[in-house]
């Protein structure tokens, strides 16, 4: 009974399965919730309700979206030459709001993984190479992680486009903006060194 | 468009809200949320709208309740001669947690503070003397937060108690369990050696 009613007590664990979010801080956030007395729980509820009946995968890209095709591929003004390859939607979200790429996406929902038993088909690989010719694409820009396994995902979708006339290529590694070499790694500082311009 | 619809944006501005919680954390929540295709954020939804819809404040120790009384006030075999009064909701349920105290609580629902106008009767102070003439109350075990605002309500509780014959008291202060002397900061080392005890 420490948490209140059952149904405290199930909104609790709930929100502590959420990514990020334990126990504390699930108990922290019902109970903010429950005090706010302008009703701010009803309101999210009914939020959520509206979110979880109206979103779906953009058949296209794999985007999230409120019809068949998300706003990006809906788009006419969006160049359809390029096309950036993500592992997930939050990814595509971060370069949305870099607003420097405007051509179109395709969302893995994932990486290769022998562990988890995820090969090319479980991320959809076949369709994103059918995509490319399909809908001539000049260049497929690898916009995965630059962890073991994105990098691993990168170079199973080159080896795959290595037989046609698409351009690949991958993000540029080196010096994040603000960053002081004291606190990068050293694959990092070697990466930048490597890739490195005249001024 | 970054983050998809006016909904899903508005959702994750809601959760970005929450304490704990910042706008990469609210994406991430809301993507997962989305993302899980067992209707887990449908269930969410209606969970939270049903624990909005239930919830209220036992009106006579401030817990968290679905009723007028909450299940700890309502409960005849707790012990009615201790009143245990504690800043918050979270701190009644870590107590709950422990399964130490078997009497009454008091919630106050925050701390005097002057820079936010909060006084002994926005914290419902003169209820809870009241409270204690009125249950027979033998002892108020003030378990408030070991900072300066908790200490400073916890001094004002006992100033208004002094004339009454309950007992005041305080929560033990000293070295927390498995804890070890070289992380713990001066104020605990002096409080734990001042209040030695024989072995």
């Amino acid at each position: 009974m420490a948490e209140g009613s059952d149904a405290i007590q199930t909104l609790i664990a709930q929100v502590a399965r959420l990514p990020g979010l334990g126990p504390r801080s699930a108990r922290r956030v019902v109970l903010a919730l429950i005090r706010r007395r302008t009703g701010q729980m009803a309101q999210l509820a009914a939020l959520m309700a509206e979110v979880a009946e109206r979103s779906r995968e953009c058949t296209r890209c794999g985007n999230v979206s409120e019809s068949e095709l998300c706003p990006i591929c809906a788009d006419p003004a969006r160049a359809n030459g390029e096309l950036c390859v993500v592992e997930d939607v939050a990814d595509l979200w971060a370069l949305e709001r870099g607003r420097a790429f405007r051509g179109r996406y395709h969302v893995l929902g994932g990486t290769l993984s022998a562990l988890d038993e995820i090969g090319p088909d479980e991320l959809g690989i076949p369709r994103l190479i059918a995509r490319v010719g399909d809908e001539g694409i000049a260049e497929v820009i690898l916009a995965l992680n630059a962890t073991v396994e994105g990098q691993t995902t990168a170079h199973y979708i080159a080896e795959a486009l290595v037989s046609t006339p698409v351009a690949v290529t991958v993000l540029a590694q080196g010096v994040p903006i603000g960053g002081e070499l004291d606190y990068l790694d050293d694959g990092t500082i070697n990466a930048a060194l490597r890739a490195r311009r005249r001024l």
